[in-house]
């Protein structure tokens, strides 16, 4: 029976000692396995997951690492936990909090800062210096769950309480996963300027980012909202979700269609979710003079850029990362209000048994499949 | 005698009906001749102009015309006056004009903004929608002088009172050409963030705009100001503007020199001012995780960048544009405070006859040149 | 005919030259009668007035003049035309004006600043430093339409482009005259953070303000809103609005009832608008520590105010004058997209020739008014 | 000897197992005795107390009790050591800590956030929502040393490393116990705005946090300075630490005499440092329209204030609570840039033993004092 020492728990949702996990080994094998629940420390809690979505990141880390760390030279990381989007129940409380309660319904972000670096003294947690440095010999109390600390493909995990938003009664999970994605472009939205009401948006690329991006992007009053891609399903999807415009760009010009649409003058904020080679140059065009670029995807290789135009232009270039400054709170708030339904870019949903075939159905698009959802009760 | 109808002017200080002015034909044809004194309107003065400083822009607008119109597709404007770092004196006031008065020593920035698009609205006047608008047939109000609108080569030139500093009896009028140089690297400051006592910040390239960005990095409170060039005389230049540390890069390699100044941290903030077809690469690598960069420089084509780099690092880049949201008041408040000298950029002298050699040590460095002054008087 | 030279009219919205409109000769004293249309300079366009809202300060401007005059000890202003909340279509043209065109319908916003102070080039046009500095002897080019210059109780007025919310078809011409009031709780809102998406905000008193507020609030994901106040029909349409809870002050403690609401932690955001004596220390109370004040209605006489509690918790008061930073354009924006339903707060109408009595109506809370609009056609 | 497990010490740096330390009882009644050294947890150090100085506050919470908690209804705090302007030496470091050596000179700031509120999240840190709740059942992490924790008169204390400032070598003991009053101001500058180059400041009272407001702003380029006050020798000190102008209130209407000084426009910014019942209202009108009010004192009473000339002006009121959003670090860059010298408030030095008397210098300004230092070795 898990009882450990300073741990609430409650008799109403008794937790198992173990449980079952999926567990990364070498790059790619991904076992179906027993573990020890783990226990929360200080400001932690347990939480039994009840639903994680499958995003394109989870692909990349359990084929290659997380991307900070392989990138800043650290070794692949084993013997552990991914999956990054999910959300569940409270199941026990670590030692002295009392902001959660035993039974709450809660989703996750994915970052807790280490608190003490400068970017978390600023609020910029996502940013945090000591990002990874949680396992080996130094912990400075950084956490990102499913990257560098066990995360949602199992039966519970270990959530700092600055990753938790409360979700309402009325949230589906499989909705509730969806939170930190839309958190994601509201992120994005929020350094770009915050205010976009009345302006014109641009998202290119109808993944999920781009999909909700045009969904937050119209909650927060943004008009026209514009949508471009490749993909027609995906561009209706868009339309579905808030768009005003799409654009598909297999049949014409971006950069023209979109500067027709707003009447030659340039639109006012580009996030930028397709990670195409040339995509940070066609925003630059589609920008009126002291407009924004948000990227939330990348080109994996160096592209050819047009440093000049940005520069001549005022333009403002921002690489986000993650889900930073609370983002994911005010995304909740937009789904608890019912602004956008966050749903209809979910496809597919398999049990926690079926990981690898959720992976297959995301990574190949099988079925046309956009967000794939794994239930784990 | 100069006295237009509602112009106020003071028998102190005659002005005469005509003036010597350069004026350009086709590219590169700079001709010395007689032409009207121009006539200030509703919200401008006419200034004497006393001194101008040779920018590289100025090369370029003369070979080439002004970037942004040559980009946008305009045609080479001709049978004007280049020249945009001007200083001199009130000589007189357009109708309704008492900002001013006559005989008060003035700096200039470049950029009067049409007051109407949403761009001037929001204060970024340097990023005006109308810019350019002001020749031709529609007259939006937007003036750049020395780009769009008659500058500072010459005997006199007609200011919007938005472009007028002024500027202290003790500041030479060497020195009061300076300040709009010194206000760009004030701009690109103050859009990184404004708060830089203590922070870390690398400058790349030592041409002017670089070190005056040293001096006003170094006046803001920045810890470590680390220049980043490739010659020993401009790095030297750099340490007496303030530079904690120089980094020669033709010795060692930049990002490795940089990064062991700070301990591995990487550094706050990156200032590039050298255009160099790698330095938002090496500024990426330079910065700590949630970094900015502002692009004060740029190549003039398209470059490779590693995009992924900047955005799973959060960083930020600002291509800005001139001397922005009245950043050169910033600048002049420290000159006038002599928390910086300017002057030790200056290094040569020609009176206006003589500006085509002027141009000439500017464009092919004779003598080491950096910021060559011409006299009007 | 109306054909002033420079100014471009369309025969298919032929203008006369002559007009019917309220005049204020001394204090209280309104006459109906006729005068000259108009004339549009650069940068302005001729509206002809379909419909005015009345606003509380129309009421104060008739009886005492412009607040900010008789404080600053300007004499009160005779023999002009106000009403600020006014709407209508373009019906001519300034000298270079192609922004806009003639048939387009509109509303409008108060100010235009002069363009040249300290204030307008940051922006802040409503703060402009020349305001009321455009009668007299020199004139700044500030107006404050219906306060400084001729405003909406005509059947034409000018307006500086700058002033202009182009409106969609389908939105009413008295929905349109309460985009200004909707614009002014923006301004507070966008002062007091922007980001508002799952943030707790009270609105102290049901006024046209505050109910709009409410309904901004909302629209921007505020969660939750609450609204308190003495009348229950007043606080009725506040939960018509958005407000998810409302507190009827005759009948408990405000900040009890607020405190309660929250579980005991204290809202981020006040926006007090009901002038009440002691809504500002009421408000402090209301908030968490680090929360923020918006004032937006005032006392006229001194209050006592628990200055100690505002700087104990860290709390910052922002007094804003009317509808700055574009919010107006904001607040549009919400109501195209028809987040809200501001006609909610219309409750009576009038005839141009019934002015005064409108006025009654508005004065006396007649019939529980809360917005009257004059119809000019 | 002090070894305590997990925490890492250094035998060129012996640490004692009992200290000296004042320790507080009731009300006004410290005694001076033995106590055991504390220990530092994670993300903690002990510091050895090199020397401190005596602010007001420490008289108030000497007297009543931390202003926070007497006024949030918490009971008197008893049997802890208070004292929170100290600085020394890096003694012993808590498990994990690497940011600090042993041996490492450092000065201190109050606060340490719990690291999970909102206001922690957002970077508030000095606004934490858990501020007290370190003590009883619940301990949330909030640390403000001096007041809800042991603090500085004594010879040890454990501080959180997001408290500690590194200071230079040359920065003698007696100067770096001011940096947290510098800090203080510099927290209020930044509040206000930040970019205060070339803008216009004026300082109300010219006690300890307003001189050094003054030498803070000077630094930061605000020109002009003014110092307002009654005490002759104290507005000599504002000279001396930068004041452009100063203005004594006994002699001169303090809001006459500032506007005269800027030509009857108004100042930008007023830093009230006095806690004058009218302060408030004075500081109102020596702003011009859109101008900004840090609070960084306050009378103990509810005072009267003009709310309307606030709401009419666009005047924004900033109530600062201590030294927030790591403004200590942008204070100690400027005074180890030798900025300005902020012991010239330096007055007395007392040794531990003789803290009740060094109380009463301050207490009662003996001998003029203003700064008063207590030096532990």
């Amino acid at each position: 029976m898990y009882a450990p020492p300073g741990v609430r728990t409650n008799p109403n949702m008794a937790v198992p000692d173990r449980m079952r996990a999926w567990v990364l080994g070498d790059p790619g094998q991904l076992v179906f396995t027993q573990k020890p629940v783990p226990v929360p420390s200080r400001a932690e809690v347990l939480v039994r997951i009840d639903a994680v979505a499958i995003c394109a990141t989870d692909l990349e880390v359990i084929a290659h690492g997380p991307p900070a760390l392989i990138q800043g030279g650290l070794p692949f990381n084993k013997d552990w936990t991914p999956g990054h989007e999910y959300m569940g129940t409270v199941a026990a409380l670590g030692p002295g909090v009392d902001e959660f309660g035993i039974g709450d319904r809660v989703t996750v972000e994915i970052h807790a800062g280490c608190g003490q670096c400068k970017r978390c003294r600023m609020g910029m947690y996502t940013s945090c210096l000591n990002y990874g440095l949680n396992y080996g010999e130094v912990d400075k109390g950084h956490r990102a769950n499913g990257f560098t600390t066990d995360g949602g493909f199992a039966e519970y995990a270990v959530n700092n309480i600055n990753t938790l938003i409360r979700i309402a009664d009325a949230m589906s999970d499989e909705e509730a996963t969806l939170v930190v994605t839309a958190g994601t472009a509201m992120y994005g939205l929020t350094e770009l300027g915050g205010l976009v009401a009345g302006e014109s948006v641009v998202v290119i690329g109808p993944g999920p980012i781009g999909l909700l991006g045009v969904a937050v992007a119209k909650a927060l009053g943004a008009s026209p909202v514009i949508l471009t891609g490749t993909r027609e399903a995906r561009l209706q999807k868009g339309l579905e979700l808030g768009a005003d415009h799409v654009v598909n760009v297999t049949k014409q010009d971006a950069v023209e269609a979109v500067r027709r649409l707003v009447d030659g003058k340039g639109v006012d904020y580009v996030i930028e979710c397709s990670g195409a080679a040339n995509a940070i140059n066609e925003a630059g065009r589609m920008l009126n003079r002291g407009g924004k670029i948000c990227l939330a995807a990348f080109p994996h290789e160096p592209v050819p850029v047009d440093v000049a135009h940005l520069v001549r232009n005022n333009i403002y270039v921002y690489g986000i990362r993650g889900e930073g400054k609370s983002a994911t709170h005010r995304a909740e708030a937009f789904m608890r209000a019912k602004r956008f339904d966050a749903t209809k870019i979910h496809t597919h949903t398999f049990p926690l048994a079926e990981l690898p075939e959720a992976l297959r159905y995301a990574r190949d698009r099988v079925e046309d499949a956009i967000k794939v959802v794994v239930k784990t009760r």
